[in-house]
């Protein structure tokens, strides 16, 4: 695919990611595009393993709202979840994976 | 910095960016976070150079809402612009191929 009206003719070559693809991508940009969610994803998935969600309330945010970020997170699929009697436990996806590390390639 | 506290104390190392770092990279995770504007940034991503708006017209979208996501991109340093005429025309910046490339990566 390539455009070629307009002012010029210059060759767009144009690989983008499906429609599915590029709603995916924008769902994960989306949950990682506030500061504190960003944050909290990065202690889940820099973490050896899981975390406990009584561990992540060092961001200055009260448990509610680490709790909204967790679900954000989660239903973007970048961490998933596992209660074990009063608290809930995270760690990163396969997928949460391979994003934290370009994430971390871009610092 | 590690946290301990809790109902458990597993060590949870954080080499999060800085707060300043955290908020480009959110920036920019909010500019591609919209299905438009990311197919917009790859089509300039992946051009050959510089791409005239006049060819940026093929995602279904009217000049004046393309010309908004445009500057969006602009905005978070994804992309940079020069008018020359009639038209605007527009390429990656470094920053923006850097993301362009893990982008695809993810795709």
């Amino acid at each position: 695919m390539s455009l070629t009206a307009g002012c010029c003719s210059v060759e767009v070559p144009i690989s983008a990611p499906t429609a599915s693809h590029a709603e995916a991508l924008t769902t994960e940009f989306k949950a990682l595009a506030d500061t504190a969610r960003l944050r909290l994803f990065l202690q889940i998935a820099q973490a050896d393993g899981e975390v406990c969600v009584c561990n992540l309330d060092d961001v200055g945010l009260s448990q509610p709202t680490v709790s909204h970020h967790l679900g954000k997170l989660r239903n973007a699929g970048l961490v998933s979840s596992e209660r074990r009697g009063t608290w809930v436990h995270y760690s990163v996806t396969a997928r949460g994976e391979r994003i934290r590390d370009l994430v971390l390639a871009l610092s």
